[in-house]
């Protein structure tokens, strides 16, 4: 890309330092030689006074939060921290520390399959509520409101509702924890409590009519949860990858420490299962 | 990969049936249809009762810390979320978005590159400082031990300390504040205080004879941190980039809201200067 | 996961084994002790009669091309193998080197980014004329149903359609070169040539009653030559991302070679612009 | 970044747009409206003109091969593209598509873990090669001097030698095609030779006094190609990766077409072993 350098004038040269100036910006952080601060707060006055839980907040709100809403968030993100190996992210972590990758290269590894299928379904099941929300009018009660919604997306194609029912848990064991506490918030004023409501309408609604009730799962109610704090559906699914990279470095770790080299999926001796057209040759005539 | 089936024996299956089991095998979680363990801690226990923090240190090191230990953990960590755009790794998760990478992605490619360069002057600091302590004898000084280890390191080709000295920051904001964490932590008994001694002399050392010290840097005085906590080198990396990772998180989604499309390192009028052959024709002989 | 051993039967280890051995099946590659055969080719037949054009095709779709296939696929992915620094993905791959990544690493960070936006347009341009080809009848002209369909898109929220104009090149130079071969190869009964003709209906479309045209760009033109070819549009997006994936790696080394530790996206002496609030103490009656 | 805006002056600025525009710089690709060219041949001459191998070689070592030349590469990157869902890569790429992730993202996952030990020993091959090859004087015989390299090698550590040996394949059945293709290059004067030469004094070395052979495999005779071509260490990895990156993709389709959803490693039935601590409760007095 050449520089047409004859055309440049004095002025051009400073209303491109300019435009270059402002091309990255940031509320976040300011950085300046001895000085960092985050959110407008210096870093050293937040080092050892605030929290992490608190930092994350702050760095994805751009406010801090009150020890009440800490200590929410905080209870969804132990929650969340790992579901074990045969979680595809977790055996990807593994995999990857016995290829030769860094705890760096197998966290990235795993965190990028925390996709719509894997990572998503918290921040779907926080748009369901979103949605159910915003057309909550005056007097309108949330179980008719939630049917309707529900029904709307079934017509347009939803098949099964995110966030609620396990492919293992009969009952999720962190569903009825988690919603005790955050009953407790809403009774104590820290929360308003309405996409409790909604979440528990939701169970409701798609377990009417059936012999076995489909419960709420650990997505659809730590969606309650970001919710309720106001968190986007976006930052929903960040803040569960926050969570969950704990485990993935903790199995990376152990992974290395068990050893292993190019560990594949399942052992040897199982292998797995050609399915493809039977040895053939290349046509004699075939040339590149 | 054809099973060889007539030679199975029913014997021959049930060994390759625990061996299958056994082949992904774990101390840190136990899932069971309801039931989820941590290190033996039932889920729904630690929910709301113990704080991330502390989760993240169960997860890594298989038992809860004090108090004292989860602070000073808590406070390396804080100080380590972000040092802004400049930074590749926050760079990356910014021009990711515009990409249309979602926040998994994102954060993959940004972590990822949290490398030995970009990543690991904490953890080469840290394995610095473990070298430094394990040729500690009995009745020996730091400062002498200290010395000798740099000049073996000088000698064998080391050509700069990690965790020493900022291209940037004369004097890193985070380290008088975590370092003063640290004494107290010395002075009430939850750690040693040992590894401080160790930085120091460290500091000492290189800046001997200079007319400005190189001060410790952040990666530094975490080191000094998670040497005192116990962590390995590797696990001081692991915690470095859980942290960075809130960073990263933060402006990849701010980026998101900023919007732009497929966003250069530079603004377009700036670009990029090419330097190699000058145009020429590809030779007519030539063909594939 | 405790297994439940007492209940296990010789007959479901059995069972078991074969679903485990079934649970990862596929048609591509068949590997036996001494023996590797792809799509049921011997690899030693094909390695020197075969070429890696030839083999990406056959991999990725079951059979050999024929040679003016492959000539096509060629000259699509030759075209497609850089667009210098000022792309992300190569940017990334760049910066990821300085901060110590290895070549996988660099390349994953960087490949990771060809998304919906910086990877996506060829594909989604091949979904607009496969949704234009499926409404051909027989004696419908390409013309008014390219229009109608457009209109359509347009009405449920298009604003731009991928594949046309370019925000750099006026006229894209790789353009009328894969145009004219893939005219030859319509000509010598290759191809078949309708997507050609949808292409350029969607050109005349969109620069109807405009002083400038909105030519096809490389993603537009590859985007006919993989339609006519029978790729599916997520292959289409694949085999991009291996044709690019060469300008990524090439960026990687070279920036090896220069140098450069923690490379920033512009100058430090640039930097960025901080927009936050301005520098505040963290309130005084704060704690964690 | 506060910008010092009183202190700069004009020729400041257009020094630092200087700067700013040679920042990033590179001999692969000059890009200007309506024209693009590599290594200085214009895009639209290569195209359709010269080969995807041809154009690989063209961008990581800046000239175009001679067609013998790239024959030779085309064959080892054929024989790399692909070895099945055990490897590691493979199985990432499959489980990333079940987990939500588009190509782009699966390849990157899978790519990131062609790391040291996954995709590096064709790269440390290359290492021993060229260490051996510069220490051959005039006169000297490769047998003993790589007997020489080797006893050294061990005598500092080394346990195993890369590109030997293979834990599935007694005979590696890409070894004998490929050397016999080099060989019939080095016959015709395409290559030299010598690599071939240490490559099988290597083998004799290593299998000395044993009853069975420890071969050459697959990432020992694509090394000795790479470096007769020409090619470092650190390209050999990236060729290796450009090659299997088509099985990764392959695999990556082939998975979606097959479906599933956040696919574990090995069937739910199977599951893993828990070895950790026994059910336990958090310590009552323990709180935040």
């Amino acid at each position: 890309m050449s520089a047409d350098a004859d055309e440049r004038t004095e002025a051009s040269d400073a209303a491109l330092v300019d435009e270059a100036r402002r091309w990255w910006h940031t509320d976040i952080i300011d950085v300046a030689p001895g000085a960092i601060s985050l959110r407008g707060y210096p870093i050293e006055e937040l080092i050892g006074r605030v929290g992490f839980v608190d930092t994350i907040w702050l760095m994805l709100r751009g406010e801090l939060p009150s020890r009440a809403e800490a200590d929410l968030l905080e209870a969804a993100m132990v929650a969340s921290v790992d579901h074990g190996p045969q979680a595809p992210s977790i055996a990807i972590a593994r995999m990857a520390t016995t290829c030769g990758s860094p705890v760096n290269g197998a966290m990235a590894s795993a965190i990028n399959v925390l996709d719509d299928i894997h990572g998503g379904p918290g921040q779907q099941c926080m748009e369901l509520y979103l949605e159910i929300d915003a057309e909550l009018g005056a007097g309108e009660d949330v179980e008719s409101v939630t049917r309707a919604v529900l029904e709307r997306r079934r017509a347009a194609g939803m098949t099964y509702v995110p966030g609620f029912g396990h492919r293992f848990h009969p009952l999720d064991p962190r569903t009825p924890r988690l919603l005790s506490i955050v009953d407790r918030a809403a009774d104590d004023g820290t929360i308003d409590g309405r996409f409790a409501r909604i979440g528990r309408a939701v169970e409701d609604a798609i377990s009417a009519g059936r012999t076995r009730r489909i419960p709420m799962n650990v997505d659809g109610v730590t969606a309650v949860i970001y919710c309720e704090l106001g968190f986007t559906p976006e930052l929903g699914r960040g803040v569960f990858i926050l969570a969950r990279s704990v485990g993935i470095l903790a199995h990376a770790v152990e992974q290395m420490e068990q050893g292993g080299r190019i560990k594949g999926p399942v052992p040897k001796s199982i292998g797995y299962t050609y399915t493809g057209p039977a040895r053939r040759s290349v046509p004699q005539e075939r040339g590149k």
